[in-house]
Formats: C-alpha cells, structure tokens, sequence
C-alpha cells in the first residue's frame, strides 16, 4: 500500500458527462465548461469524444472543443471508439487517447459490436499509432466490477483481461464500474490482488454513484493503493441503464472529501463549485453532488 | 476488528426522519409506516420522541404512536430530552429510550440550553430510572465528528466525555455525525481508538449524508469494528443546518450496500422498498435513497 497523500484525478464531465445529459451545450459553453475546470486545477480533461456524430449528436463538435482549448495548461484526452475517431482526434490535436472496451462480451457487443477480444486485437495498433505519435494512451474497461447483462465478471476473468492488456505494452489501465454496482469490500479486495499482480500498471479507477457507493468505493481504491481516479464535475450524466439515476462520482464531492481526508488533488473546491454553478444554468438543472446542495442550501440560507 | 458478518441497524424514520420533513403525517400511517418497517425485518425502530410539541409539532401524537405500535416484535425506543419526556414514554409503554446530549457546549446550549457537563448530570437520574423500569437506555451524542459553531471537537475531547458517560454507567453510546462532515479516515481512526480504550462500551454510529460521505463513513465504522448503526427509510428528515441538503443514510442504500459487500442485517431489500415507496406517496415527494431513484427508474424503463 502506497502512503503518498496525492491523488490524480481525470475529470471526465465534458466527455461522459454531457454525452448523457438530454440538453446539448453550443460549443463554446463547452470550451468555457473546460476553461472553468482548468483554472479549478484540474490538469487533465477528457474534453470530448470522436464517436461517430450519429451515435452521440452531443459531440459532435469535438474538434472544434480541442481548437477552442490548445491554449490551457492541460493534458486533454479524447475518447476514441477506432480508427477513424483516432485519426480525427490526432488531428484536431489532442495530447491523449482514451482507448475503450468492455469486460464483457454482451456488453462490447452492445456497444462496439464485437467481442472483447476482437476490441484488444483492434486497440493494439491504435496504442502503437499513439506511441509513435507521441500522444498519451490510456485504455478505459467497461463492466468491471458488474455488467447489466451478465453480472459480477469474477476477479479472474478481469485479472486474465489485464494481463492481456500490460502484456500488449498498455501501462495505463481504467476499471470502470460503469453501472455503479461495485462494493467497497470488492474493491479493496481486486485491487490488492491486482497491484500486486501487475506492479509495473498504473491502475485508474472510475465510479458511478448509480447506489450512492461511489465515495465508498474510492476510499477503498485508495487503501488498496491505486492514486488516479476519474471523476465528473456535478455527478452528470446519469446512468443509461438506469434513467434518472446519477452519474459519475461528482468532483467537487471527491475533493471535499479527499481534502476532509488528508488528501491533496491540487484542485480548488471554490473552483469546481463555480464550474457546477456555470454547468446548472447551462443545463438548466440542479447538479447531482452533495456539495452543490449543501452549497446552495447556505447561500439560500444567508440570502 | 471484529470478523462478524452481523450488523444490528437501528431505524430511525419515524423519529429522526419525520421530525424533520416539512409535511407531517396522521398517525394512522405513521404506524402503517413503522409497520411495514417491522415486516421488512427492522427488530429496532426509533418510534417517536418525547419533546414537547410545541417544539417538534410533528411528533405530538408520540403516545399514539406507541400504543399503535404495541402488538409488533419490535423494540420500540423513543428519543427522550428531559424528566417529563422520560415519564411520558414510560407510561406509554416503549421499550427503550434514546437519552440525547451534544459533544460540543455551543450545540448542547443551542439545543438544550444547558452545558454538555450539566446534560450529562441531568442524564444520569433518568438512565438509572430507565435500569430500575426495566427499559433499555441508549444515549446519543450529537456534533461529535463536528459541529457547526465549534468544527471539529477533537478525538481528546470525545475520548473525555465517553469515559465520563461510561464510568456513570452507560454501555450502550451512539456516536452521531449530525451535519454529515466526518470523514472515513477519522472514523476508522477514531472508532479503532475508542473501541480499544472503552471495550466494555457498545459503539453505535448515526451518519447523515449531507455530503454524500454517509455510506463510505459506515463502512470506516465496519472496518474499525463497529457493528451497530443508526439509519433512515427514504434518506428523510434532511439537515436543520443546511435546508435542501440530505438527511440520514437511507435504510435501502445500506441494506443494499451490506448485501453486496457480504454482510447481513437480517432485512429484506424488497420490504424497504415498499416502506419507502409507501413514505413517499404519504409525504408526496420523491425519497433521497440512491436505490429508491434507480428502482424507479427501472419501473419507468420496463413500463
């Protein structure tokens, strides 16, 4: 167990955040969204998404997002389902890739229509496209921990999964409870087991707070040791298996409760709290975080 | 730390939760309410208090509650504040009674209008009362992970007053988070110190979620030993302190949470649900439980 005190965190909103919101945002209230985050602190972004516009029209902007953000002080992933959205992404001109499959074959099929092991055959050359190009590369597993269609997937078919993935050079790997399923206790318990494992990966864990586990669940990635989290600024998003759920762990909730904890993610609350206030008028709706409430509850308290 | 796999939860809806919400109920579904509560296996509800209604209008109707609620196997403990509260609950025939007082001076003036040390005074007669009548005594003391006039009052502080409750002979002491502001690394710490110094005391934790830190706060609690918990059908009652935030941790969200993280409350999910959905249709409004929003929006999908 590392004792380091600092934590990365990937803030995620402008990519899986607003894919799921109802409400689009014009573009430049995105490059504004992402402005805002980055004078929070925060120094990595996945900003958008180069999926094909049919299948997500909310992103269908993303290389004008990257044009309008070349300026900030930020490393700025984009997701990238394949090859076409790669090319795309390089050439609008991030600094890194978010690579993506599923740990599960019904839901890779759903999503990507192949099976898990066509999706790493496919990822491979695309990891070595970033390599060359000198672009970060991080790959995001879906389902981890528990999958709508076929339940807990077992530590051994995920360990089985990674080993693939590290022995194919990735060094940079996201477990993703994608439908907020996971337990502390299960997360304590795989991540022990797999940093032990695989000590030379750095694992990243990205949570949802569909059963209100999500913090639980990153305390205990934290005592299992793993440092680098995703996490999504007003717990946006919802779930699409469960309309009307929340989203992804909330930033601003993360860091009040890593800084009440001892922990430093180098961002400012005051910050993000202003980043969420800017995303509620934009999307026209109370943020999902428990800071955000709190926060709003005092101001209508002393107004 | 103890390996047992049993958690004994305390509900608190009818006391803690509906005391707080801005609508009241008849008494009639009340008890329907803290029936169904029985039904879904709670063996230990907060019932009522024994305040004087022109305080806490809502629970007014305390000695109905209790007369209504006679035939069920449960242990019914009502919150009592003074002399005349204890008397009054005792002659309406609970089981048990909550004796309150508050970690910090300013809270405890605020609340009771007297010292914390001048509480405890007052506290000693009516649990010796409570002995003598047969009753089961729990006192619960508010503010102590912090306090919205003082912060946080130190693990020193809290170490003094549980030593003094327990030399007068209390056994039984709930540790509440009343604002919602611990955090799970000063639970653990904490309840793994108090456990080895008091280990003649029986801890139970009482958590809000007010920012959302409830549920990683009670796992803290399990991984420090600590096997008795206070909780909330629907998440009810919010925070005086900040209007619009949370209120407990939701019954269903740790009964859910226990479940999957391998641990038995001996309550069945399926009946809080019920219980919860019953609570919102009395008090018309949506319950703060992350499990009431996803059953509900599964219901919404498969309709």
């Amino acid at each position: 167990m590392t004792s380091s005190k600092s934590i990365s965190l990937t803030e995620v909103g402008p990519r899986d955040g607003l894919q799921n919101e109802v409400r689009n945002l014009p573009t430049s209230e995105k490059i504004a969204l992402i402005e805002r985050l980055s004078a929070a602190g925060c120094k990595e972004i996945e900003i958008t998404s180069f999926v094909s516009p049919k299948m997500i029209p909310n992103l269908a902007d993303a290389a004008e997002v990257v044009a309008g953000t070349s300026s900030l002080p930020l490393t700025r992933f984009a997701l990238v389902p394949n090859t076409r959205g790669y090319e795309r992404a390089h050439a609008a001109g991030v600094e890194g890739v978010t690579l993506v499959l599923s740990a599960t074959d019904s839901h890779n099929m759903k999503n990507l229509n192949r099976t898990t092991q066509e999706s790493i055959a496919d990822l491979v050359p695309l990891f070595e496209r970033a390599r060359m190009d000198g672009l970060q590369a991080r790959v995001s597993i879906s389902m981890v921990f528990g999958c709508p269609f076929e339940g807990n997937p077992g530590l051994g078919r995920i360990e089985r999964l990674v080993g693939t993935m590290a022995d194919k050079g990735f060094r940079r790997i996201g477990l993703c409870d994608t439908i907020g399923i996971a337990n502390p206790n299960q997360v304590f318990d795989w991540m022990s087991v797999l940093r032990q494992r695989f000590s030379d990966v750095e694992f990243e864990l990205h949570f949802h707070d569909t059963y209100g586990r999500g913090l639980a669940n990153l305390m205990a990635g934290i005592a299992a040791g793993v440092r680098r989290f995703d996490s999504c600024i007003g717990g946006i998003g919802g779930c699409p298996y469960a309309p009307g759920a929340t989203g992804n762990i909330a930033t601003e909730d993360v860091v009040s409760l890593l800084e009440a904890s001892g922990y430093d993610a180098g961002i400012a609350l005051d910050g993000l709290l202003g980043a969420s206030d800017f995303l509620a008028d934009q999307l026209r709706k109370s943020m999902s975080s428990s800071i955000w409430r709190v926060h709003h509850s005092q101001c209508a308290k002393a107004a």
